[in-house]
């Protein structure tokens, strides 16, 4: 199938005009323009999207695709507000809710361009949603246990799930690995024990770190809205001997209990971070995700995104929790995030080509994917997506990287594929999902949630 | 006409449920539940937006409708070189083109729930423009010169073009005024030639003012991109003696030179702004309107949002020139507007609630126009909105107010109504304007600006 289009963007190399996209056997096979890939294939069958950009599809960094059934229902409340509200509101999800929750995510990041997600579970809903819909993802089964006599048995559950899940998927396409919880749910041992089981399945790694102020004065400082008082009452947490402020940074406490010990580890957020922790986390290779719209939102506050990139740690984006930002659109999130950016460092200019960079090939190489998606270059796995700039807020277009990012949303994408296969062209639906049904599910486990 | 919604927000008072607004001659005559006013009104033609919120006609405080054309043309740049770049542009417009230019802004802003706009502009297409549509508005004649012997004969032209605008206009729903030039192009007795002229006219005043670092460097230090060298050789003026440092800030020089010596003033940024220029905008009570898309866009900065609350100045939100915010859709300014302050000022957190009151209230305030929008109460003009709540991205609402601000764009806006008619339905428009003549035209001048 050759794909074509006013504008080719493959990120690892300069746009060109009037270009195509050979896709045979799931991969891309040739890249050049139209005229020169019709001379080379005569034969092939053409599809062409007309004024509109072909890229690699989007990598959203940072996901949890089975909150999306809880957007918008807990908002304007700064963070510890809101993650008590939607862990009230959790418990009152079955595992079927879960699961037609994560589709629901799915469908949503496949028609807003992204066709690889990056997401923390404990459900596993996730990852039986993305091996259902045909997407690529990395999925990471949390574990955490604040009660250090209940870790051990935490880590069997959560590896006996591993393996489970390992045996749904198919393994080409979907990755997973382990996640330490929030630090503030967590004792540190897990930490070492997740490196120890990363080390010896060869698994990827990914926790929230330095997210807010709250956790870092609970590491820091021992106190916090989320003070293990609060804890104990809630959530049934013992823990002998009490919490003790470490007086270091959220960053280096993970780092000392040995978060970083094996080789794909990915932090997310890193907002309360100083240049030791930069420092740090370049030292150890561990990727970054930023998730600029949450970190709003919730007024967790600005990560340091010129200072990761100034470092050279392999940086890219998330969406976060759509119970946080209600969508999963990448491409606001780029947006939101290039302006977040210039609004709190006007002398540094972060431009669109960087974050469309972070969004693609960036999140590829977070995930160490980047030998098989990421950008449009031969011989990568055929992920890839049309956006529209026809619109009259995409006219006229200069340039088609500063278009994509500065006025486009999901809903210019035409078309994602995965693999080779269009999952999503503009409205129409190719995966093996009832989608007016899921739709339906949806609004009945919200009623479900109102109360 | 009864129109009726599932949820009512009248800003001035809480929202409610199963409500109706009565609109009859143009004007707000009832506003309660939809079963009282059935009641009330048995005989009264009824239309149901459903799920939907019923909520005054947005206020869009600051835009150059007749930029629209230019949307999307030079991104990703500063300030300064974009400012350079549209005003290359700008020479190859003539009257007609402005003049389409400015109705697609005006269809735009119309189709995403705006109902008045405070336009600045020299050619007046934006007068002409929201007269033809039937929008309201607030129009300012901008008038400057950098050489002193070029102020009287600019301020003949400009009050004569007033003059003869006021005459083409309904001037129950068109304000007409003036605004002095950028500081970088404006001899400092322009100001107080415009507040005589305001004073004199009872006309309202607006002027950008503190907006980005390049012009605080230009009028405190002397010295900036926008010195009068370089304006000499691009823009051809003479200044003697030449421009001298003035030691102060914007405000204080606007104010020394007598920019606030009349009732209706408006100022917009105010980016670089001290505790001092907030205490004597209060003082002169000069109204703000904050532009957050634009400012971050171009890497001007973020206004002290918080503060001009806390100080209780007249405060609204505009969209800017859509030449660098891409779209007049004030909903996507609020949220961006939110997210950035709460990105920016993490302890104070800026709720939806205050981002949908400086859209409507505020901005009627800042324009002394409350006595007649701004707010779904009774004997009021009837310029009113809907805004759908019934997309997956709404569900569940729990506050139809976050809901709004977090997650609608212009294109969940329904109805938008000024002075009691319908001017556009979802797609369907009730203009005085052939809007895909309209398109056609926008494309051609767009060809022309390309080159």
């Amino acid at each position: 199938m050759l794909l074509c289009a006013q504008y080719i963007l493959p990120i690892t190399s300069e746009p060109f005009q009037g270009g195509a996209v050979l896709v045979r056997d799931g991969l891309i096979r040739d890249v050049g323009t139209v005229d020169m890939l019709k001379l080379r294939y005569p034969d092939e069958e053409i599809v062409d999207y007309g004024l509109a950009a072909l890229m690699p599809g989007l990598v959203d960094l940072h996901t949890h695709l089975e909150n999306s059934v809880m957007r918008g229902i807990v908002h304007d409340v700064p963070y510890t507000t809101w993650i008590t509200s939607i862990l009230e509101k959790s418990a009152k999800m079955d595992v079927g809710d879960w699961y037609d929750s994560a589709i629901l995510g799915g469908l949503e990041a496949l028609s807003s361009g992204i066709t690889c997600v990056a997401d923390i579970t404990t459900t596993g809903a996730a990852c039986t949603a993305t091996q259902k819909l045909g997407m690529r993802s990395v999925i990471y089964r949390e574990v955490g246990a604040m009660d250090k006599r209940r870790v051990d048995y935490a880590m069997r559950v959560a590896e006996n799930d591993i393996m489970h899940w390992r045996e749904e998927v198919d393994s080409s396409r979907i990755t997973i690995g382990m996640a330490p919880a929030a630090m503030y749910a967590c004792h540190p041992s897990v930490f070492g024990k997740v490196s120890e089981f990363a080390r010896r399945e060869n698994a990827p790694v990914a926790m929230h770190m330095a997210g807010n102020r709250e956790e870092f004065n609970f590491i820091k400082y021992g106190s916090s809205p989320f003070s293990v008082h609060t804890m104990d009452q809630k959530r049934g947490y013992v823990e002998i001997p009490p919490w003790l402020p470490t007086g270091t940074t959220p960053v280096r406490y993970a780092l000392n209990w040995g978060a970083f010990e094996s080789d794909n580890v990915l932090a997310i957020h890193c907002v309360q971070v100083d240049d030791e922790d930069v420092k740090k986390l370049k030292e150890y290779d561990v990727a970054v995700a930023v998730c600029p719209r949450c970190n709003a939102q919730l007024g967790m506050g600005v990560a340091p995104l010129t200072e990761f990139l100034r470092a050279g740690l392999r940086t890219g984006i998330g969406t976060d929790s759509p119970a946080a930002t209600d969508s999963t659109d990448l491409l606001a999130e780029m947006r939101i995030g290039m302006l977040v950016q210039r609004a709190v460092n006007v002398g540094q200019f972060l431009d669109s080509a960087t974050m469309l960079e972070m969004a693609t090939i960036g999140g590829a190489r977070a995930l160490k994917l980047d030998d098989k998606i990421g950008s449009l270059d031969i011989g990568k796995r055929a992920d890839i997506v049309a956006v529209d700039l026809s619109g009259s807020h995409q006219t006229p277009t200069t340039d088609p990287v500063s278009a994509v990012v500065n006025t486009c949303s999901g809903a210019d994408v035409l078309m994602t594929m995965v693999d080779g296969v269009k999952l999503y062209e503009k409205s129409r639906w190719h995966v093996d999902v009832e989608v007016a049904k899921n739709i339906a599910r949806v609004i009945e486990i919200r009623g479900k949630l109102r109360m």
